[in-house]
């Protein structure tokens, strides 16, 4: 199915840690365009009756338990022979793409990028950073053990990783998905935020 | 061995292709910096003895015949246990460190992101697009065939992907070893050059 439509977005990809949801925030406040992220959530809830912590959970995280417990579940809901995965996937595909028509606006993770990926006025990018810098983000923001921070994640890596070839049948973080990737460790998040600007207002007009 | 040393310095990684020598080229004559490309191979030559012709082609590219070929090389030259690609580098390897010495400046391809990666003050970029832009502008620069160009252009990424893995033993084009990749064929030439601009004067001074 082609997606067609005219408002100006971007999508973020980015690491666990790696400041691109803040990067993401800030970036849609100086835009003046809304932001979703957690929104995404609320809407999908809203629209097929998932509770939150569900879509939160299983939203853009792999869990092979469950995945494989689900691969055996017969043909007996709405969607056929889809398991509740494979469900969840379809309504928070079906909120991006509405969010997406509605106005220009920054989507943080979620395959957003693959989701929006025929449309010309999407500008993909890819927010990452080296282990240490990650660690330390996270160790300031959650106040957890240096090894439990570490353990945490290498999982959400792994995890989103998983759940992005498994819906897209595509490499998470490989250049050729994204117009632009940035090392928020290196270069900063406030450099992150002030080049996707630049590329939204200028670069980008197709 | 560490290096260090003041200058500041962009180091850019291409795909065939993608125009990125004519960003780096273009980077140097705004920022009022040397950019180092074919000069590296001039440098060489002077230093080592190497053929110019030689050097270009087995500068940046495996050759697989030819280097297994000479991994069978007995132990007679001054290098000891090392073949002539492995001079190679150790050659260009010195001529890179040289230059970076000499000031601050741009370096084209040849590994000097990995060559100089243990250096602070060096942002490494690494230059991308998609495979119709790249061929569209190898027809327009070359006048090749379409099927002689993408044949032409998968044989270069493949020795360059190569020649990266075997000499650094990491991945050519992994965003891990890269502060910032940019889709040329997305964002366009000038807004490359425009970004890294000011990535150098602003965003990185460590």
């Amino acid at each position: 199915m082609e997606v067609v439509f005219m408002n100006k977005i971007i999508t973020i990809s980015r690491q666990y840690g790696s400041g691109g949801r803040g990067i993401g925030k800030q970036l849609a406040k100086e835009l003046g365009i809304p932001c979703y992220d957690y929104e995404i959530i609320e809407r999908v809830a809203q629209e097929s009756g998932f509770a939150k912590e569900f879509i939160e959970q299983n939203g853009e995280y792999a869990s092979s338990a469950v995945w494989i417990g689900n691969s055996f579940v017969a043909n007996g809901s709405p969607y056929g022979g889809m398991n509740v995965h494979d469900s969840l996937w379809v309504a928070q595909r079906a909120v991006i793409i509405k969010l997406a028509e509605e106005g220009p606006c920054v989507f943080v993770g979620r395959c957003a990028d693959y989701i929006l990926r025929d449309k010309q006025d999407v500008i993909s990018a890819f927010i990452y950073a080296d282990m240490d810098s990650r660690l330390d983000r996270l160790k300031t923001k959650y106040g957890q053990s240096a090894e439990a921070t570490q353990r945490n994640l290498k999982d959400k890596d792994k995890r989103r990783a998983a759940y992005y070839r498994f819906y897209t049948d595509d490499e998470w973080g490989d250049v050729k998905n994204y117009d632009v990737c940035l090392n928020s460790g290196r270069i900063g998040d406030e450099a992150c935020v002030q080049i996707l600007k630049e590329i939204y207002n200028d670069h980008v007009s197709k």
